[in-house]
């Protein structure tokens, strides 16, 4: 059987092309006592697949070359020699850059059964599964809102800042959303209903985005999730109340070249802020309660998102380059069956 | 009776001259109920104070003009209207830049009564005040040190930077400081006890600095005490070890001047850190605790300190101007008495 799967060949200097990477057609081995052979129905595409295609210092193994792309899938067991899992079941798995995942048993801890029949199965690649849980967990364990408060999150319109942004709405706060572009601005506050939401593209220097916080958060800003980086960080802190907190998620802005200085650091100690990175697969304790949230707002339709959906596995590299530039709206997914 | 008193009589523009301040003859007036009047015997001068000079926002009020310049002072009541306190009662209060403080019965909270037979009454400006009390509050509650981590202060030989690393030593880590020429150094190992100690001066640009760092640090750095800002929080970045603290108490490098930019903000995210600044008086309920143990520990000799003491109320402002410069070794005082 034919497993078509993308390798990273080479590694970016900057924006990634699609030249680094390459379509292989791999065969998948016959199944071994203990394994299970799943086919992907839809692979995640996500920033931070632009950081491990470095080989420099961060916080996850950098990609191999040569070697299948990473990433999360939610798929189908077609074939298994392990209890735990029967052909028919649907998993979330990291399946990667394939049509085809096969699980070793030291990788089963890894995948999970999921209940597809009250929330579709390519949300668990979104609102309820790994973006929708990083935004539960910046936002719940470390921006901690309070009711009355106002919350700012950049990439608003994306996997993860949708769910923010919705979720400091329950909270009974004041949503401030970041989002480049009329329509997409237009779906943060008509869909996904915040308060405002910003188009970063009008405001390209840090005067203007600063007024522009100013005038959308009137008492200030006591939380911001970070998704991007760059002047958006700096145009918080000149608005940000004391003890604000913010949650640093992502500095999409600085993957593809540079680090982009923050202007004004002393402005943490001014305002007495707590600024806090984190990765969501290092708080696996916050998972359960997390998801089960995700997931009754979903199946109620409580919580809204979108998908971009890529046809075919020929399509994730371009996809996955336009993720990047901003092209996308919503979860970013390649659609294989 | 004449009570000499300094007034902030026009705001610096970068580093504060002679001609900022104004020697007054004040004259103390008759006591009324309530009041309690203190002989001021010494004024403690501090960084902060320099950023109360500005008139931006900041996390306290600006020094007003023509006032008297605020501050802590120890000293001895020699006249009380007010149950509270008798004469020769030796306290710690907000006394300000001058001879005598008469204060309000709205101001008494703030005045304490110190035992000065077991603690020399200079060091409740100090090790045991609050210089001390800020060493804590970052070092136990931001940075909770384990055991076995190695952290890393600022201005080592300085009123904080000392007890932050003799308060980490007593946690079982490995404290290195950071300090301005090799007299001081030498002193920060010696006297205070840390386990290494930089000379920033031999350390000009960020290369050479995060190689020293580097050198005094193998296992990397746990948590950070900031007192300074610019190139030395850029270097403790790039040893940070994940999941490190970094405590911002203060910002010196850039009081006089223009922001320095943090270069690689997405090191914190790269580290999964923590950054928050804090004042020291926004944490009052740690007050207590704290307090107790540095006052155990200077009374039994095991906290050791120094002080740089001005002579004479005249002295004030080019003491004040010189501790900005890193001229004083320790607390910065003024002895009036």
């Amino acid at each position: 059987m034919i497993n078509q799967q993308w390798h990273l060949v080479s590694r970016p200097t900057g924006e990634p092309t699609p030249s680094n990477f390459k379509l292989v057609e791999a065969t998948v081995p016959d199944l071994q006592d203990g394994q299970v052979l799943v086919r992907n129905h839809y692979m995640s595409l996500d920033p931070y697949m632009r950081g491990r295609m470095n080989d420099g210092k961060s916080y996850a193994q950098p990609q191999p070359l040569n070697a299948v792309m990473q990433g999360g899938t939610v798929g189908e067991v077609v074939a298994s020699k392990n209890a735990a899992f029967q052909a028919g079941d649907k998993v979330v798995a990291p399946g990667g850059w394939q049509q085809y995942f096969l699980a070793e048993a030291a990788q089963l801890p890894m995948m999970r059964k999921v209940d597809a029949s009250q929330v579709p199965l390519s949300a668990y690649l979104g609102a309820v599964g790994m973006p929708g849980v990083t935004a539960w967990v910046g936002l719940v364990t470390i921006i901690e809102p309070k009711a009355g408060e106002t919350i700012v999150v950049s990439a608003a319109s994306g996997a993860v800042g949708a769910v923010v942004g919705q979720l400091a709405k329950a909270r009974g706060c004041r949503a401030v959303g970041l989002a480049g572009g009329p329509d997409k601005c237009k779906a943060v506050v008509d869909e996904f209903g915040f308060d405002a939401c910003i188009d970063y593209k009008q405001h390209p220097d840090l005067k203007s985005l600063s007024a522009a916080l100013k005038d959308a958060c009137p008492k200030g800003i006591d939380g911001y999730f970070e998704n991007v980086g760059g002047i958006t960080l700096d145009a918080v802190l000149q608005r940000a109340n004391a003890f604000s907190r913010v949650a640093m998620c992502g500095m999409i802005a600085g993957y593809n070249g540079e680090p982009i200085p923050l202007l004004a650091p002393q402005l943490i100690l001014v305002n007495r802020m707590k600024v806090q990175g984190f990765i969501v697969s290092e708080h696996m304790q916050h998972w359960p309660a997390a998801l089960k949230e995700l997931g009754t707002a979903v199946a109620t339709g409580k919580l809204k998102y979108r998908e971009s959906v890529a046809q075919g596995i020929e399509a994730a590299p371009e996809a996955f380059i336009g993720l990047l530039k901003g092209r996308n709206f919503g979860k970013q997914l390649v659609k294989l069956v």
